[in-house]
């Protein structure tokens, strides 16, 4: 297909297209004249896969190519490709590593990973993103807020469950890892949503408010 | 304290604790000379709130002032102040509401909340979010993985719960808002790590990786 149905199809503008081609984040299309090319399926799957990354993943233009470079290397341990895509989407400013919280914090994410018998490498880089996160609470003064880790590793490792098995019944290595990136930032901003959601019915349903009726779905003050 | 000491405290930069007094995100310390003013543990908080959002939740400066206001306004409702924290955190780049999936997909989360009987408002921003990821992973051809949307809703809500009752165990509301804002952005970042973390724990579990021995914690391929 030309330039204008690839961008047709995935929905990206033609400047778009050709900045990502530019930057290497687009492998270009067979010349078929000058100042023509033919572009084909792979393209328009590769387009998408960077559009969710840069709208839904939040994730920079450098951070794109990163995760495009790491899919692109074939015949990779799937265990390594995992993680490569893991820390090319994970957020690059990692604020609190030298406050005085932090070895601590880090320590309370090893001693979980070690009760739970979890098959992580002890200097995976999100050990050390689960304890930027558990140690910016202690900084800030709302370390009650995670009082109750072994809380938030059950909900994670039920969504991660459900999000491996989703991953392994695709039929080969490509549409896997394929599903590794788009599954890794669709999946946050679902979980992400839905918690906010549950916020909203947590604490009307803590502080007493009574269940909606069939006629008025939404939130009645108890009398 | 002086404004000296306002920056050692919060850990915030001079010249930053100034932009913050221009643009409002800041409260003006009581002025006890030309060119000096004095500041309050409450602007210690106050920045230190301001950091979280801006560095652990991504959030613009305009959307920290927006928390900084619902936070500021005295007497309200404390579900209206929840929903007005969750919708300036959340991102406003929301693409994709135009696409032929949005509204089937947000049919679906109206579903959702409708059979758990959630204490949500059916107008409220947050189902559109939810409705954002879900049709997202339509339109990208991944719609497998939102298979088990209850699934995702169960972990949710089990996090949700244990949040809100951290929440209301505070004494009173300013600081059980404070807590709102905080725990909504760094609850987001633990969990994201934590899910990361299971993904490497359950894809080698899956794969029929053993458990990692005494004496070595890393991952070992089963033989």
């Amino acid at each position: 297909m030309r330039v204008g149905e690839l961008s047709r199809r995935s929905g990206v503008p033609i400047p778009t297209i050709k900045y990502y081609l530019r930057e290497g984040l687009l492998a270009p299309g067979v010349a078929t004249a000058a100042n023509q090319a033919d572009y084909t399926e792979e393209h328009v799957r590769r387009l998408k896969l960077i559009r969710a990354l840069i709208d839904v993943g939040r994730v920079s233009v450098a951070g794109a190519r990163e995760v495009i470079d790491a899919l692109s290397a074939d015949g990779r341990d799937p265990l390594d490709l995992l993680g490569e895509a893991q820390y090319a989407i994970a957020p690059r400013h990692r604020p609190g590593r030298e406050s005085p919280e932090w070895p601590a914090a880090r320590e309370r994410v090893v001693a979980l990973v070690e009760a739970r018998g979890w098959l992580v490498h002890p200097d995976s880089d999100v050990i050390d993103l689960v304890a930027d996160a558990l140690s910016a609470g202690d900084r800030l003064g709302v370390a009650e807020f995670f009082h109750n880790l072994e809380g938030y590793a059950d909900a994670a490792v039920q969504v991660a469950a459900m999000e491996v098995r989703s991953v392994l019944a695709r039929p080969d290595p490509a549409a896997q890892m394929e599903l590794v990136v788009l599954g890794t930032v669709l999946g946050e901003a679902l979980f992400s949503a839905l918690r906010m959601l549950a916020h909203q019915h947590e604490s009307a349903r803590q502080l007493g408010f009574s269940p909606p009726t069939p006629a008025d779905h939404g939130v009645n003050p108890a009398p």
